[in-house]
């Protein structure tokens, strides 16, 4: 059997390909000549499974899609606090002015427009870095997020460069204010070169599935940014990755995103994957008018809006409870976060526990988060003060630190082999 | 035993109770007399669940916190396209205009500024509507989100119209560009007064778990807005709801939010909860000191960002799978949306099925959504296509329509009692 | 003999007529009735003679053509700081904002647009002003500067206050930031009525020709305003009274003016004369299509444009020297300024003169201001250095304080008759 | 005997010498090396006197000053039209962007800013001109302008070129869109060698001296620019010359004027002087400190506002009215232009004129404008209708064409020597 799923992403793309609107970019020659009847897409989960549907091999320039991921790897090189004193992370609103800095400090109103792009771009490698050094930086890094390597449009660069009088423009400002240190025509020749690394569609869908993973490449297993950078990122990119009109594009989509004059366009689902088309027909804003189309149905039809209150398995994170030796054995699974802490307790609550004993069995567990350790060691505390025997089984070490907030530690029982799960019922 | 939420929530108010800067609104007597003092917390899981700590009895006045629920409002009585014909969606960036108003077309640009709250206020119960009536209609909807009934305090309303000239003002011009149609007077009364409707932040809480919860009141169950609704809503305070520093708020805090000149901050995460927090020490952006401080705390130490890249339970899709009488039965767990079909039909692909039939548990499935719908079905009649009988036990028919792509009908086993699934393992 | 004037005014008129576009304001019934083929256009110089064709005694509402002459009232009752600490004087360049208020401390820009205009009507009679006091105040100003007692158009205000949501929300805004003190409300009956103060074209020409006479109504001869008062406000005019393209205006009219909705055009040449039109056609700026043509032929064939460098009367201030009495008697006409001093003092140092005593003759000279009296008297006492006997003939005591710089006298000698011009050559 | 004019002017300089504030421009060592104790002024009338004081013969660069000079070439070599479609003409009010362009059509607002003077310098010599022959074109017009050779201060426009970032930025941004055509760094390297031609306070007197004589220069007598241009660019620098606050600049001083960062600082009283002043202390607008004071000193102290009420020199018009066989001889004298033509004739409507014929006596005027010619004319004309003979004396054909309205010829009488005046008694 073979899964649907490109078949789904098939359908999507001939459900848009009927709009011929809009055109290719034609400020340059190399953009110019792009087939307008490309159509391509791409799913990457964080799971990292791979689906692609139509014009999926086509390469073609990241462009501004290059601005979230060289935006979070500043964030991971620098931090935080060296990021944002160059470059605000407010959306723009009504474009306010020309150049988009901020009235006061002149930083940047954030890293999706031109200007604040190229001041991060600024930051990676260390202020010295010389040109090629950083391009080469940024590719080996983009060439780690798409899992492969990739290669610069040389062609397509120098004739960006010969029509970049906007950048030069702005790179010259940045430099008058000092948000920039570099030579302003050497920023732009950089920021240039990043904006000509070629991916296709299916690169674009793993590398936002990297950002939607927290960092880890789901495909390769490389750990490359931390969480809170794609946290992050993707605040930002919700916010100013489709500047004109990114409160609607949130609204009706819901789905943090990020489109490039190329025709790319790629969008994250926090902990659920990444997503990408390419058709080179833009619309008047400089978005792809397939692109914009296939978002709206995929977040209507796959109902993948970031606001949805969908619950995502929805699974109760008790699996079940079963009295083995005069214990209760309350069996967990999944993820043990704040909700599934909260909805463990509020059952445990409720029960009329008739066994002396309550264990917690941690073995289908995945992980466990800060808070999620936090509460269930303290529900166990509770249950002792309130006259039960406690313990856990905790094959994996999920809890890691046994102790609890009076400084005594619960019981490990998985040593004794009676509350032993028999995994042959499980997959 | 006692849950330990309320005591996590009030550890979370002792932490920021240090915070003695900002001090409450004094532009009017009664906000004025407002004790600085007061420190209260709630949480309501969509699941129903309702916490609470600190000053949680204490009533205040809704205020701005009042607008995102009446945008539901207008978005439920009226539809999209009509309340967007008057108010625009997109965060206003810095201030450009004393005003907000869309440069062009003069529509405020979103619904959590004053000039779009008041615009929304005006749709309430038709145009004709009196302003009694229409202060009325919305008491008792905001009553119904609060699950009780809410009152207005008359006393503040009263002050606020004594120092009403901003709104006056903004009420005038939206009056002399026909963004609204009734007498400008009449608009601030109608509007003061629903920010007089009183509340305590247990009520806060409900009331944005209601939104969280797609339009159902979790306690009362009372579904009171579409899911839509609720979405667009829930997108509109993450990118306008925090005005000044919105992006930044979502990157660190990542929870869409309000708050109010009284002193209450509400947050929703879409599908889990709702929190409030309620202090009147402001800060000078008219925010909470210590309730702003609370919600980092809460996004950090609970790991409650809106893009954390946690999944939520993270529980498999298969529950387990089982050879019965020759057939594969898998059975399936919580929800079945696009992720969930994903992760199932992956899977599915890469067993070596051994058995001539293959069946679908539906039996612990809670909700199918309409793609997790269409996938699973056309994957069992790809199943058959590769040379497998194939069917469902779907005893609450979650799969409701058995058609497939191709017009034949998925069989149903559950009449069949040799697949019944044993619920007594369950709990 | 009639003078042509009136009929070159007339010929201007004829040469407007046949724009036909434009039309009346319609915003409320009495604009909306005005009768779109009015045309009149009036003159009055500095020294009082009025000259007026077409509709000449046909009366209209002055509207904004009031704010200039209420912005000088409230100069010469309070002062420069007192106004200044209330509304700006600078232009508003591209409308940056709805309410053209100053970002940072909320000023009106200046007192040409509504929110200034109205800041300044609220500073006259006193802050304690009841409405009608103030009101009568401003009309029985304006009926001193048209030199008649005009009356205010009931109907039009009472119309004007029913559409009156713009200046309504100006008005709150202002109270907002305390900029004014008064009810809002009440700031706009006044501010209409006064803008309802009904007029003529020729009311319209003496009213600027006061303001061009430095404040001394030329007709009458009563003095209303001072110099400074007058210079200020032209210059607030030149800069800022013909707003959108308040530039251009200078530019290619180079005459301060001012117009009004119900189709009024004034403008000044200070220390010349005050010029005036009435056409109610509008166009899309709302300035009167025939007056504003009519302006730029009076600026053009008339060569009134305040940039000319055309000399006004071109005349030397040496009339002629005579050898009387073995003395040079140098006989000074006109204005004694720092121009005239200047060249009087150059010629003089040219001179080879052949007499013992040099008498400047100030007989027929009109006035002489600060500047001239100290550079005349330097120059005399110069001559004495250089070995002159000097002394003056100064019947009319034009130089008044005859002491120089060393303290000593300069010598009168017209009491001597034998220096005496005979009085008789003289028109 | 000397003049006391420079004495004036010592005076004032000796009044703001106390101003020790601000300081020299530091942003290039050629500029911050200026010593700050510099002080020098500088006028120069019409009529071609020129004075100066202190150290006028100190050599700075014109800096911005350039920048309306530069701007009347403009208009001079290609005319209104084709200087309004690149650059505008309006006051940019409250900077309400960076660039200071217009919204729409991306024009600079006006050519005092830099992005303007950038655009109005590449329109010199043609839009194919290299760089050294623009420069050098610039160059001898401002020669011409002073009187003498200027030379351009290499080592500021070199130091200037390093520190051009703001400029690089203007420049890349006009060239984005097509404002100007040439190449942006070319673009920066000529406005910076303009602005780096060297003059001394005396020049720049003479300078602005040129402008407000219509564009003939005072002392060579070379006619340079048109009336129209000089009137133009006058009204220009009125609105724009002084961008931070030029409507009180225009209020409290009242005389067009522009300043330049090396401290010099020049104004123009059309028709009357140029003025200059040269300080390098500059306030934080980067106005020079001492300038700023002079200028309004003598703008009070010898009442040279725009907007002043003064009449120039206040003769009337008619010199004298003498009975010669018979004829009513009227001695016109002076400048013949609207005022005057309407002085005499309403001063001839007066007169109870005794005698059969009136002639009109041109001996003793200057010139006769279009419309002075026309009125007096038609004077003449309406007394023939009023049974009058009429003629005149006009041995310099100062009316040139003597047909009149009704196509009959005015009889010219000064062939007749009984009419002739006797030149003797007139300097």
């Amino acid at each position: 059997m073979q899964t649907p799923i490109p078949f789904y992403l098939d359908e999507i793309l001939e459900n848009v390909r009927y709009l011929d609107g809009g055109s290719v970019a034609d400020y340059i020659p190399p953009l110019a000549a792009a087939n307008p009847s490309y159509l391509g897409a791409a799913l990457c989960t964080t799971t990292g499974h791979l689906y692609s549907a139509g014009d999926d091999s086509e390469e073609f320039t990241m462009q501004s899609i290059s601005k979230p991921f060289v935006y979070a790897l500043a964030l991971q090189e620098l931090g935080f606090e060296e990021v944002v004193a160059v470059v605000g992370m407010e959306p723009s609103g009504e474009a306010f002015n020309e150049l988009s800095l901020n009235r006061d400090d002149h930083r940047p109103v954030n890293p999706m427009i031109n200007a604040g792009a190229m001041t991060v771009t600024q930051l990676i490698n260390g202020v010295d870095s010389g040109v090629d050094e950083r391009v080469e930086h940024i590719r080996q890094y983009m060439s780690r997020l798409a899992g492969r390597d990739l290669t610069i449009d040389e062609e397509t660069c120098d004739s960006e460069l010969l029509f970049a009088e906007r950048n030069l423009s702005l790179a010259h400002m940045l430099r008058n204010y000092e948000i920039i240190q570099d030579d302003a025509h050497d920023a732009v020749v950089t920021y240039t070169r990043q904006c000509s690394i070629q991916v296709n569609v299916k690169d674009l869908a793993v590398i936002s599935a990297t950002l939607a993973n927290g960092g880890t490449q789901p495909i390769t297993g490389e750990k490359i940014l931390d969480p809170d950078v794609c946290r992050l990122t993707q605040a930002v990119m919700s916010s100013a990755g489709m500047y004109d009109g990114a409160g609607r594009w949130m609204a009706e989509v819901g789905i943090p995103a990020k489109s490039g004059v190329s025709g790319g366009l790629l969008g994250t689902l926090p902990g659920q994957l990444g997503i990408a088309t390419f058709s080179p027909r833009l619309n008047s804003e400089g978005n792809s008018v397939r692109g914009v189309e296939a978002f709206k149905r995929l977040s209507q039809d796959m109902g993948l809006h970031l606001m949805s209150t969908d619950q995502r398995y929805g699974i109760h994170p008790i699996r079940d409870v079963e009295i083995i030796n005069d214990a209760w054995v309350v069996r967990l699974q999944g993820v043990m976060n704040f909700s599934a802490a909260e909805s463990i307790l509020y059952r445990l609550e409720d029960y009329d526990i008739t066994a002396d004993e309550v264990l917690l069995d941690f073995s289908q567990v995945t992980t466990v988060n800060r808070i999620g350790r936090v509460m269930l060691k303290e529900g166990l505390r509770r249950m002792r003060e309130a006259g039960f025997k406690i313990g856990v089984i905790d094959p994996d070490e999920r809890i890691k630190d046994r102790t609890m907030r009076d400084g005594t530690q619960v019981v490990r029982r998985d040593d004794n082999e009676d509350y032993m799960i028999n995994g042959e019922e499980l997959l």
